[in-house]
């Protein structure tokens, strides 16, 4: 097999592994944008305008910048674009382009803006769902959101979010962009492929990222890695009406103990088929450490996992997995059925191609025939044709198998191009005018580059680089609008950088992330010699994305009020909703249960009196239908809070176990006599009555 | 005495009352910032310019506006804005005039981002600290923050803030913008009143909100509230050296059971003074309820809170009453000495003023000598001279005294000044040229107007209204740059609004709060007509922000990296600190201890062997001194998750109670091989040992 790595890609890694550190970009804080303009004026503003510039010193691309991305006050933003919060475990709901952060949706853990976890039945019991195999979690690692599709296009209903840590995922409803589900994945302990929706929704695909002890619940050491560690494909199944996935209908395919990384659907041509990059098929554990020297035994796993060349692209068709899982051809593994690996190679369902380096990203083009992968320890992109790999599928045309008996397809039978982009390549996203855009970590740069004769404009040459610009700093991944659809809205890109460094002034030892916004916009005035173009820098100091997906803002329709009486969990008719005036207190032996309502500024009761120990259900209803007259509902030193829109109605359950006199109000400013919005929750000591 | 009320008074509290549920403006998309100006060119550019301007529908003050608020890519915000996050618990820092988000710094809630809450001993230590009488609070209400001042202005070092839910408050150290303290305060259960700072950093101020069963302890029903509930002011000693809180140099002030507002600190001919508004000096508990007839008794508290045209400001000497506390004339109480409310009266330390109605803000102006207080049922802003309380105290001027003896000073000895600002009036902020803004929550506008004779520029007439302008929707504060000082900036200016009705596309029934950046500079070019020009919109989605506090960003420095081996809860050496090479592991029976350091892009140790069972201490080190060089700390399935800063070392302890093999990384994407930074704890069963 003759694979084409070059010179290049052996410096990288020896930079890299020997710890060199390096990061990839000069820091220059008299002209951040790195395209050499200098203050100025002439930019073409007259008088006043003029004397703004002039005194805030802006250069002429400064102008140009500040009119791209401004939103005046008021106005929309064209494009909304969800980011996973990483290790907040949330999600960042951000207009584009003045990128502004127009909501964080509570997702992986408690937060109580949002009522979430607080006390307030809809989030305690989707955080509890999300603990159901006796964990005790109140965060997440929030990688990669997917917006819900059909015919291949965003089509607003419903986000997913992965649990990088815990091997979770959650499920949004973009009507009240709230939480719905959180699952606990089976058989996965941790993920990071995942989640990425199949065209029409039919699945949410998330793998695992480090392989786990198979079957689960065994113990082994990672002396025994391949023998006793598996990763899993996992396709949960997703329901047409709610978007919520059933894991009746799911299945999983065991995969060899590599480390499964990202993953895209196939879509148009490639309809079917999954795609998910690893590393460490060399199936390094990490350095062993000796306690009685103190000292490490062997490579630590960034060595030992980057000694071969090639890691393998998996490539499984789950259309026919779905068969197979109808035939019971499969083995039950908590609660889910599961085809084995041998079961997967027998049935034809899963092939592997070789790909250069450690690779991070693995793409899919917007006509579903050119898949592009980035090896992190190489500098080139590599492209396969989706065409080719059916052909040498259906050919036998094998290089050989892995050690788990999976057929390795020969690359250059379905290599159709290598493009050398830079150094650190990680992740592409497209335009609909087949270009290809990489990010590159190590160069902190974008190369912008071509895809095949097929798709790009005459005159381009197909696989070759076509520009370049620099971000700031140590860009991970990158999106364009609409940019995972099979229709790329070619205007709009942001870089997601890691570093900042030296672009906002110090705001203590953890710096933000840095989100560039880039126009790809074709002839772009100004712009003519340089067509991406930074525009803005937003910094994100509130978590740390992986990915976002960006759509426009008029593809969702979220509502701006629930229908009286709604019950956020299921959003249908909560069965213990009043209107105004259906207020009551009920007690049954130590239970005491109230029907409460809430508006502008008064709860309705608002003195409750308990005895200490009693069992306390409150059913509250925020019998409002005015858009923003949200009320909370919070009970001093009882650690509980919740968060009611209007029209919702939520249950809180708790027991009074502190005696004496506790405030609850009402924690959003909903009037002019919020403050008089209060009540009191007076829990009898038990003494008093039972004496001493 | 003869008040002066105003007729449009009663038609407010009509308004209130009977519910009629207004908000002050309407909502006009076509022309958001209600100035009259409709899409047209001609603004001043040329060409290209112009053709980005006609592209997005650009009016010739949207062009102003984004090159007043644009910050290009990689320069810096002059201003550093500090926002309490409400209900998030959380704390915003927003650079200013850009209005972008650099960072959220936990405060009362825990938040994995900044390992915060998740195992680290740094923020754990913290929150149990928080809640040492008893409680299990894993949120607050953050309301006021307040920067740490010297000669009355805005030094750099600390910040503090209120949990407005629990009685408590915050300290963070801006050198690493992390919270240091939370302290529990004493015999206080809600607080709104805090924090303010006097001039030199003696004392962080907390008032109770509504008062408590007095002396703590005790339990009596809401039908006691004369006799046996009581607030207290607050006068929480900072330690020069660290800002931290002692308890052992504070002291608290009996209050009457009214409920105590917003307070705010003497300055210069007024140091040594502080001052805090209250309403519901009616003392109404609230309704009661039949639960036989399942309906209300009496008046909630909106209506029983309000039936008196005049509540009570309250005056008082504290640095009189540091004198008493030294003279030991206090009672114990929670752990600190209380003067009581008796002993207050009896020395002449504690005065009341009338002032109408239901109010809210009580701020003193850059010179300290008026005292503006705005009640939001009264369309009035009323100015009392501090020169003018001092007399009516010396010549014990007063008008009778309130049903606990305190002496009420001669509301028109005092009063200096009655501006009819407009309905809603709330809180005012003000500039160094004798001006305040008032913020009007019904009308959403500021109203400017000017202060006394004293202070004005020649021209303009004391106590008048000079100009105003409508902001989107129902503010709550404003804030001016470095507005809270002896020296305001007199540039910028920032709206608080709660609502945000149709300013942003719908993202769900909870919408975003809104801040308005506003322009009060003199002689802004383009805008004579309009001095105050609402230039920006920024969603706040995130939280409930209830005030802020905006410096300059130059007077703060902030630590980009810790120096080796730092303690970030001491901001001193860690006793356990490593550099590279100094790894170990120690076995004691069921105790393993681990000195651990994390570089790019590997842990040592990275394969740790315990025990089920074993009683696990980790000591990680960041061993890197590069900025922004983060390394997480995540253990899957173990709710662990710690965010180490370059030279920080943390320690995490737990049971090792599950067994199995856990995937522990970092969670910073830190390097081009940070996915493969990562190792393994491995649980063995205690079965396995312990045999069958």
């Amino acid at each position: 097999m003759k694979k084409h790595l070059r010179l290049t890609m052996v410096v990288v890694v020896g930079a890299l592994v020997l710890g060199a550190l390096v990061f990839g970009a000069s820091c220059s804080s008299d002209d951040d944008d790195g395209d050499g303009d200098t203050p100025t004026n002439g930019a073409g503003l007259d008088g006043d305008l003029q004397a703004i510039a002039d005194e805030r010193g802006f250069t002429p691309d400064d102008i140009r910048h500040a009119l791209q991305s401004f939103v005046p006050p008021g106005e929309y933003d064209e494009y909304i674009m969800f980011a996973s919060g990483g290790h907040s475990g949330q999600i960042f709901v951000i207009g584009m382009p003045s990128m502004r952060l127009l909501k964080v949706i509570a997702a992986f853990s408690p937060e109580p803006w949002q009522g979430f976890g607080l006390g307030a039945d809809w989030g305690d019991t989707i955080l509890e769902e999300g603990n159901a195999e006796g964990l005790d979690l109140t965060w997440g690692d929030v990688h990669h959101p997917a917006l819900s599709e059909t015919a291949g296009d965003y089509d607003g209903r419903w986000l997913y979010a992965n649990d990088r840590a815990n091997g979770r995922m959650a499920m949004i409803d973009l009507r009240d962009m709230r939480v719905k589900q959180i699952v606990d994945v089976p058989n996965i302990q941790t993920s990071h492929g995942g989640m990425f929706v199949t065209p029409d929704s039919e699945y949410a695909m998330i793998s695992s990222k480090f392989p786990m002890v198979w079957p689960p619940g065994d113990y082994a050491d990672v002396s025994d890695y391949e023998a006793k560690f598996r990763g899993a494909a996992s396709y949960l199944a997703l329901d047409p009406d709610t978007g919520q996935v059933n894991l009746d209908d799911s299945f999983q395919i065991e995969l060899p103990p590599y480390t499964q990384d990202l993953a895209d659907a196939g879509k148009l041509i490639s309809s079917g088929w999954s795609f998910i990059g690893s590393f460490n098929t060399e199936m390094a554990p990490g350095a062993d450490f000796d306690v009685d020297t103190d000292t490490p035994i062997g490579d630590p796993l960034e060595i030992g996992a980057s000694e071969e060349n090639f890691d393998y692209l998996h490539v499984i068709n789950w259309k026919a997995a779905e068969q197979i899982v109808a035939d019971g051809k499969t083995t039950e593994m908590g609660g889910l059925p599961v085809i084995t690996l041998e079961t997967a190679v027998a049935e034809g369902i899963f092939y592997l191609i070789p790909e250069p380096k450690s690779p991070h990203g693995i793409d899919v083009d917007p006509t579903g025939r050119y898949l592009v992968v980035s090896g992190k320890l190489d500098p080139t992109t590599t492209i396969y044709d989706f065409e080719k790999v059916q052909e040498a599928i259906a050919n036998e045309d094998f290089e050989g198998t892995d050690p788990f008996g999976v057929p390795i397809l020969n690359f250059d039978s379905v290599m159709v191009g290598q493009v050398e982009v830079g150094l650190g390549p990680l992740h592409t996203q497209f335009d609909s005018k087949g270009h290809g855009y990489t990010s590159l970590f190590l160069e902190s740069a974008i190369a912008k580059w071509s895809l095949g004769d097929d798709v790009i404009p005459s005159g381009e040459t197909a696989f070759t680089l076509q520009d370049k610009v620099n971000v700031h700093f140590n860009i991970g991944h990158l999106a364009t609008a609409e940019g995972d659809t099979v229709s790329p809205d070619d205007n709009w890109m942001v870089a997601l950088n890691k570093w900042s460094i030296d672009r906002y002034a110090p705001i203590g030892p953890l710096h933000p992330q840095n989100f560039q916004l880039i126009d790809i916009k074709d002839g772009l005035a100004m712009a003519e010699t340089n067509p991406m173009d930074l525009v803005y820098d937003m910094p994100i100091g509130i978590g740390e994305p992986h990915y976002v997906q960006i759509i426009k803002a008029d593809k969702i329709a979220p509502w701006e009020t629930y229908p009286a009486g709604t019950d956020a969990l299921t959003m249908e008719p909560h069965s213990e909703a009043i209107v105004s005036g259906g207020e009551r207190i009920e007690r049954d032996g130590n239970n005491v249960t109230v029907w409460m309502s809430v508006q502008r500024s008064h709860f309705v009761p608002d003195i409750l009196r308990v005895t200490e120990g009693d069992n306390v259900t409150i059913y509250v209803t925020n019998v409002e239908q005015t858009r923003d007259a949200t009320h909370g509902f919070a009970i001093a030193d009882y650690n509980v809070q919740g968060s009611l829109e209007p029209g919702e109605t939520a249950t809180f359950e708790f027991v009074a176990d502190k005696s004496g006199v506790f405030n609850f109000y009402c924690t959003e400013f909903c009037s002019a006599l919020h403050l008089e919005m209060s009540g009191w929750l007076l829990v009898e000591p038990a003494s008093v009555n039972a004496g001493p």
